[in-house]
């Protein structure tokens, strides 16, 4: 059965309709306003068949409690999230080089979010999350996310180390991060097939995912803190491997 | 008047002690614990000429609130919070080429932490905040910041436009992001002196501010979300800063 999400606000609804319009259930927009934005959010779902609910103030506050919902909330069922059972599908559907991110148990859902937001902004085909160790696909983790988990191919793992082997045996190299790596990301040829492990805020990799990795690559410390959060960490490999395929074209 | 803060747990303390011990007013430690880590730190701190106070378990919570302090809470005089007035002293005496970051509005504490955090580990030697329109340098900053707080020059400026202008004149030269920029990031010439300028988290930087830049780059994106996390931003910028400046060396 499919779990229905609500999305709250502008920001959260557009980048749904934008991407995954089919996937939205229904649509509530305050009654009555003549806000620009709120009548053009609601003239987007309406021509892609969405059910739309007029609303009240007082029924919108309900839905939304604490969060700032800003005249429009909708229910999204959340249908880019799959199971590794599909993982060839969405790997045969990848076009260009793939380059995919392995997330090995990002507990926070603001790190969780950032990290899909950056992963959609850098080209990411696939985001795998390790089902047990991770944050679940929440509201939370959706508003950190910026409308990036929407549009998102997501495969929550429960045997993470079995799509990393598969992965691998579809010729996609498996680069770790650690701050024991003796390569450096600068230094690492990234431009093949490519999935980008990174490890959880406090631990880093596992010992098992690690030995999985083809390589592991650390990102340059200059100072005295001893690691970076990991949705920053996220965006400077992800960008890396983006810039020397760019530079390679 | 230097206002006292508290630093909670392990790693904020220890960082403390390691950037800033003169800056320590007083340490509290679990009394009769036998934690290895504690009684390194109450070393470390006793060798640095800290006052210890050995606390109960019921004094300890009460300061700590709702967080966790593991056996050991810190007062900090903050005293690396500089104001404008200190700007060319400071200047005065970074070593190598100049890397500045000056952030323009990050209200977030978990943004403006992770940030600063960023900052340390790129090796910036100062970071320059505008005053009434960025979250001050609370304890949940310097959580976030995991010890950057404690170590970074950091200054507090009340007019940030004449601050950058002072910065000009020393020949050091303003980069700002924007996503309306014309020039990319990865085809720009980053090695010289250089202060990268970053926006707020909403609205990107002010149009004033942008104009005493010396010129705006743009990050690459690639899907459809709109922007990135400021400190992801911040650090996919600065990281590419010291990759063309060593690749250049």
């Amino acid at each position: 059965m499919t779990e229905i999400q609500t999305l709250i606000g502008f920001h959260a609804v557009s980048s749904a309709l934008k991407g995954a319009a089919g996937d939205i259930e229904w649509l509530r927009v305050l009654a009555h306003s003549r806000n620009k934005r709120l009548r053009e959010i609601e003239s987007r779902a309406s021509d892609a068949g969405v059910k739309i609910i007029k609303s009240t103030p007082a029924e919108l506050d309900q839905l939304a409690g604490q969060q700032r919902h800003q005249g429009v909330i909708a229910g999204f069922r959340g249908g880019n999230v799959a199971t590794e059972g599909q993982l060839h599908t969405i790997l045969d559907a990848v076009e260009g080089v793939p380059l995919i991110l392995v997330l090995d148990g990002v507990q926070d859902p603001h790190n969780l979010g950032a990290c899909l937001r950056t992963a959609e902004a850098a080209g990411v085909q696939l985001v795998i999350l390790c089902k047990d160790r991770s944050a679940g696909i929440t509201p939370a983790v959706r508003r950190a996310a910026s409308g990036a988990a929407e549009t998102l191919a997501i495969i929550q793992a429960t045997n993470l180390a079995r799509v990393l082997r598969e992965l691998k045996q579809r010729g996609i190299w498996l680069a770790g991060t650690s701050d024991a790596a003796t390569s450096e990301l600068y230094t690492t040829d990234l431009t093949g097939p490519l999935a980008l492990v990174m490890g959880s805020e406090g631990s880093g990799l596992r010992r098992l995912t690690g030995e999985i990795c083809d390589y592991l690559v650390s990102i340059p410390m200059a100072g005295q803190v001893e690691s970076l959060n990991v949705s920053v960490a996220t965006g400077i490999c992800l960008y890396e491997i983006n810039r020397q395929r760019r530079a390679q074209a």
